[in-house]
């Protein structure tokens, strides 16, 4: 974390002495703060005190404005202000191929457009326009950090950091070839090096990324343990996404796939599964005692007709459960209040209780679970003093927003990402909307990434 | 439907004689337009040419431009104009209600929350209030068309006439008191009273409406049926809603509520069933071979944890099924986009089959099938010419809706109600949002409508 430096850690002593408000960078008046933590908590009319990158206080608007001198003051007068949200499991470059091939099974949808398409023309460029094109989305939508998986890593990093945007960006491997890496070991390698240009960039942090049990021998998940304590990173792969992954493994090595990573001794606190549709009892209690993470997708799980989760069960059971878009090509959205709002809808409709995953919970699941998942909540995922200032504001005033009984219930079942009004990380404004006019992000050009997206549009095209 | 008068035909007929281009009020110039009907299509730069409330013309921009000369051209090269789309269930005046009670099961929803509010509050006044918030929502969201049934209608009739909305307004009928009517005969003469006000309004129509199995004794049916012979107009119910209903009826009646109603003679093509989440393979022959239409309401079904319906079953029985949004109290928003992407992916993730409702058909549920449900289909529910033009534009150019390799799909999966920007009635332009700034109503002052509202919420507030 970020800390205060000396010069004005020396004004503020003085100020402080002399009884004069506090200089600080920023501060945030909001008619509505939901913090996450306290859990269930609501604060109205609270400002937000952010000093360079962190979180200084958060008190009633009147008192701050006694005690502190903001550089600059945001009046949100008919907003709430949350944690940026995260997106806990992601492939950002794929916002490139949105809605190439829609309406198809998974099996043909993989084979006959996303793979060819990855095959020809996925490269380091690629993946730094396709992440940033992802970045601009995800920042007008209030995401401020999002975790990762994908080829050329360092092309991500890149508009990560560009876009000014938080990221945990998988090093992905596999034990086939790619137009990226020939094996696993290149895979590795290759991964290791680019987190070598990016290990002092405070936005960015790194996982290990094995793509799935069907493309990754016990071999190589052992490799991928020793690295991942090596240099003290968590694993990030996809897990019991569909019955055929299942199956295949059954026939394949006599276990289902998360008892065999268990076997092999992946499971644990720092190890976040995407998607789990498909669990026995047995398996949940498996996940609970190891202290994994979940990465719920619920739209591409929809979309690919994969299933549904159970995640009602297991939230019982403790597990932490946090939410993901997956890639645009399976959603076609990178909108994490699209998934907030299907994850609560779709656990009581599954659950036959109206009362599962209330809005309270599926905002958590947005925040501060992922970030638990990823490490990261030491630093974000809740608004408290001594996090970083990683913030979006959400604007309730049109009618479709309107009356507002209950903030945190709006902001799950009424607010959409265009209520986003802006977005802020490590306490700097990556994207602001301000009423009645177009969105303007700090380091994007929107005009220019259309250029380029339809560029490659263009390029994509004949493999519809 | 409407017709030409006869100067604008003598005047056009000189022009056509003289190989003059012939004068027209709207061509709307769009990148693409779906047309709905045919199934399937798409056209590309395409104009739509409108002569008062009708369509007169589809065909390519370049030669449209010799052809007619407009009063008025809208050019959209970065659209996709659609047909209105049409909600097939609502009960437009609890948007006043919206996030009121929220993850409770249904009856505690309903009997803690709802029917006090409803009791102590709804009036003429709440409900033409409550039904203009509702237009605005649903205009802004590319809505022309709503299906309604609701206490007060006269309430809904004055907001939908204020707003230049079409409606079909359901003459709600129980055998229980409330604040509108006394006993089942009392809110049959009030509909009936009611209806005469708007019998010569060309954007409004009737049903009657009894709402649902277990608030109707088979007399009042009876009486339902008769009036609705006599005037000539469809049944609107709720059906199948929740696995207590049917419980309660097969205890009071012996017979599940579906069978209850053929027998009774309900059954037929002007009739249209709301929910109908629980159906055994014989009630979905029931409704194929009678010719119903179902109003599948999937968030509402969702967010009241009464389950999901078979929606590709019904489809492949060859039933006519519509989308709609429900109240605003069990869903929280009134967004047919967020239902067609929520019915398509459902559809795929229950069937376990991708390929269930593909895009395309989750638009034709949200216009051309819920057109028919209401025996409106000669006039909306697609872009034909001699119907009327009831359209949508949706602006496919911010970053979240690039790139874009087929507009129907991403209409579906990609858009979202922020991107309509045109939305016309009877080939009036009742809303808009241009680029970069707010959006604008024809006939609503968004600050009025917020007063009005939030005048209503202090009231209701002491009831969250």
């Amino acid at each position: 974390m970020e800390t205060v430096n000396s010069e004005t850690v020396a004004i503020n002593q003085t100020d402080q002495a002399m009884h004069l408000p506090r200089r600080v960078t920023l501060v945030i008046e909001a008619r509505w703060v939901i913090p996450v933590i306290p859990e269930g908590s609501l604060l109205e009319h609270h400002s937000i005190v952010c000093d360079g990158a962190n979180i200084l206080d958060i008190l009633p608007i009147d008192i701050a404005r006694q005690r502190y001198q903001p550089l600059q003051t945001v009046s949100l007068s008919e907003h709430v202000v949350i944690p940026g949200l995260i997106n806990l499991h992601t492939h950002a470059a794929m916002s490139l191929m949105r809605g190439l091939a829609d309406d198809l099974p998974l099996m043909p949808w993989l084979q006959q457009h996303i793979w060819p398409v990855e095959q020809k023309f996925v490269s380091e460029r690629f993946v730094r326009d396709g992440s940033l094109l992802a970045c601009a989305e995800m920042l007008s939508g209030g995401v401020t950090c999002f975790n990762d998986m994908y080829f050329f890593p360092q092309g991500t990093a890149e508009a990560a950091t560009q876009a000014g945007m938080r990221a945990n960006l998988g090093l992905v491997v596999m034990d086939f070839a790619s137009a990226y890496a020939n094996d696993a070991d290149d895979y590795l390698q290759k991964g290791l090096d680019a987190r070598d240009n990016w290990r002092n960039n405070p936005l960015l942090s790194s996982s290990l990324a094995p793509h799935a049990p069907y493309t990754i021998s016990d071999q190589t998940f052992a490799k991928v343990i020793t690295y991942a304590e090596q240099i003290s990173v968590g694993i990030h792969t996809h897990l019991h996404e569909t019955e055929d992954e299942l199956r295949q493994s059954v026939e394949q090595f006599g276990l289902r796939p998360l008892q065999r990573l268990l076997n092999l001794g992946l499971l644990g606190p720092n190890f976040v599964a995407a998607h789990c549709v498909h669990l026995i009892p047995e398996e949940m209690s498996m996940l609970a005692e190891h202290g994994c993470h979940v990465a719920h997708c619920p739209t591409s799980n929809l979309k690919l007709a994969s299933g549904i989760a159970p995640v009602a069960r297991l939230l019982e059971e403790n597990i932490g459960v946090g939410l993901g878009t997956d890639g645009a090509a399976s959603n076609n959205r990178m909108d994490m209040f699209s998934e907030m709002r299907m994850a609560a809808l779709l656990a009581k409709g599954i659950s036959g209780n109206a009362s599962a995953v209330p809005a309270h919970q599926a905002l958590a699941m947005a925040t501060i679970n992922a970030a638990r998942a990823m490490c990261l909540d030491n630093k974000v995922g809740s608004i408290e003093v001594g996090k970083l200032a990683d913030l979006a504001a959400v604007r309730i005033a049109d009618p479709e927003t309107l009356p507002c009984f209950d903030p945190v219930s709006h902001l799950v079942y009424v607010a959409g990402r265009e209520h986003v009004s802006h977005t802020w990380v490590n306490g700097e404004l990556r994207y602001q909307k301000l009423n009645g006019q177009d969105g303007v992000y700090a380091n994007i050009e929107p005009a220019e990434l259309k250029d380029i997206t339809t560029s490659w549009q263009s390029r994509l095209n004949p493999y519809k």
